[in-house]
């Protein structure tokens, strides 16, 4: 399936030269969401993932149906302040600015063999948070999945010691 | 299955007074959670969807399974400022604050059968304006699904125009 005709490029959002990559027209065609769905979950199931891990919010869309799909615990990595229990947080730097990101501190078992998911990769930074924080818990990232990877900022680059799939790969600009 | 095990309650939080119901472990749980999608499923097959509407951040949690189990699209209603593409804001008050809530215009066309989406009706104020935004769009609400309903806070009479179900019927405080 040709899944780029249901991305929509949007120029200067949020911000003036940044390219947006839209996802709505793929969550909105049900046999290119199915797509994306089948084939992240012919990733995690490869990797023996034992839980998916979500990235706020974007990540949720994808992360949810594959858990659901597999019949694994799901995982909400959040924006600061959003989990309401004992949590730990990491901050980083964005493509446009900086961040932190939770996790609850019982999400997931020592051992755990966690598979992240997130619809874009960039530079890496947000992936690379989600991962220090399944970490931080005593479990393993065994993978990762992302529905498009924008070339030429290095987030390949910055993963390299993850399993990194992406379905699309599409210019930065 | 006795989903009430699956929520955990979280005094004061986000602030001082309010108990917040965290669904984490629900999520956690793939027999819970599935057993949730399951009857969602089923009340937006019996309403006749032909979309589901899922409200960020947790509605996506529920709303993409949903959309990828029933096979029909899934378009989300964001917070404001978040979606990209040409949209339309409804402006609310929350059951702290105040809020408003996007959605694309070419996000459900006129006629569209949608079915939404939420972890939690407390006010009902986010789902109706959930509402009001797919009205806009000349669509219409068929029905409306919460994992859990706080009663005591008006939200049931509040979307007394919807056929609303929800999973858990919960005290307020």
């Amino acid at each position: 399936m040709e899944l780029q005709a249901f991305i929509r490029t949007i120029p200067d959002f949020p911000k003036p030269g940044i390219l947006f990559r839209d996802i709505t027209p793929l969550l909105a065609n049900p046999e290119a969401f199915r797509s994306v769905l089948e084939a992240m979950s012919g990733w995690a199931t490869e990797a023996g993932a034992g839980a998916v891990v979500g990235i706020e919010s974007r990540g949720f869309l994808f992360g949810a149906p594959l858990a659901d799909r597999l019949g694994v615990p799901f995982v909400p990595v959040r924006k600061e302040g959003k989990l309401p229990a004992a949590r730990l947080t990491v901050e980083y730097a964005l493509e446009y600015g900086e961040a932190r990101l939770d996790i609850h501190r019982d999400a997931l078992p020592a051992g755990a063999r966690a598979y992240i998911v997130d619809d874009v990769l960039a530079t890496g930074g947000t992936a690379l948070a989600a991962a220090k924080l399944v970490e931080l818990l005593g479990a393993e990232v065994v993978g990762m999945g992302f529905l498009i990877e924008l070339e030429g900022l290095g987030g390949r680059e910055r993963l390299a010691d993850y399993a990194v799939r992406s379905l699309l790969r599409l210019e930065e600009s």
